[in-house]
């Protein structure tokens, strides 16, 4: 698939898993994808954990329920009846888990750019999930996104290390389509905004005809 | 371009820079594939700033060159020799800084999928920046992450208000050719790792047989 049409095509994914298994070779493409993600230093600070025990997926499902309760509890009541008709989640229909986490510890004590920017290892790990969602994009699977959870009850589920950070569980599977309109519009939830664009300094949203701006810089 | 293609052909670009101007048209479909990525409850809650002013450009390069030496002096010697070798950004060289930063209050208050993990937002723009990267991979383009900044002065340089937090520079312009290695491999920093993937719990590095784990869910 065509990048352009990846990046038109991707959608996160809730309702549409049919839980059929991903083939090994596809799911081998996909995580390849994401290991061959920009790094900070080249530290390739990513753990994939593949979760497809059944029990494990439900007990998942049961916290991100807890999580859902109480994000619709600090709504408004008009906000609460659209966020009522929102699937959050499709973790037992898609059948796998995959949890990303970043450790600060890969790349050895000096992770070239990261001295002055603590994030720039967990940036990269983003860089990573979005390079897999793509991937499973143009394989034709879906991926949903959830971030209805508890750190910590990711971290015990799947018995991450102190040091390790859960980063995403990432819903991953067949599906019978990928909806053309993302749900969070279609259902009234959030509209999507166009490109926001400043010159030079944020606020200034012309740009000047000499394409520089010698007189502030 | 295909996507595992753009995949696979990205480099963080330094020293391949030739200074010609981006085509407006060009650099539209790159900030367009930016804004078309994931978001947590579809917030969008990145802003691009584009800098050109060739004085702009140079106060910035000045300060990475800062940035620069305080990361050597804390190096031991044998990896500061290695350092030495390394050219950390194209900054003059790109002619164009994409500053992105993230805006926390896009979205409005409730904002669906960041009530228990607060940085939701921030990952969402480093997919944004992944959407840039390949893209302008596919367009041909070079694109250097530099990271040897203080959030503070980039902040105070492109005037982002105090809610708003710089995320990222982008070196992004025409290249003479995008190397098949990156830098930090062929010049003996950092080799690439191989993926890792775990099964069920961090640790378990092989899959059972029946692809599910019952006994410890």
């Amino acid at each position: 698939m065509n990048l352009y049409e990846a990046i038109g095509r991707r959608r996160d994914t809730r309702a549409e898993f049919t839980g059929e298994p991903v083939p090994d070779e596809v799911l081998d493409r996909v995580l390849h994808a994401a290991n061959a993600a920009p790094s900070v230093g080249m530290s390739q600070p990513w753990d994939f954990v593949l979760v497809r025990s059944p029990q494990r997926l439900a007990r998942f499902a049961a916290h991100v329920e807890e999580e859902r309760r109480v994000f619709a509890d600090t709504l408004p009541a008009e906000r609460a009846d659209v966020f009522d008709r929102i699937k959050i989640e499709g973790i037992r229909e898609a059948g796998l888990g995959v949890v990303v986490g970043y450790d600060p510890s890969r790349g050895g004590q000096h992770v070239l750019g990261r001295h002055a920017i603590a994030d720039a290892g967990l940036y990269s790990v983003c860089l990573a999930i979005e390079n897999l969602w793509l991937a499973a994009t143009a394989e034709g699977l879906g991926l949903g996104w959830v971030s209805f959870y508890r750190e910590e009850f990711l971290r015990e589920l799947v018995a991450l290390p102190a040091h390790v950070r859960p980063v995403a569980w990432l819903c991953l599977g067949r599906v019978a389509e990928l909806p053309r309109t993302p749900d969070l519009e279609r259902l009234g939830w959030q509209a999507r905004r166009p490109l926001v664009i400043h010159h030079e300094r944020y606020g200034d949203r012309s740009r000047l005809p000499d394409q520089a701006d010698h007189s502030r810089a």
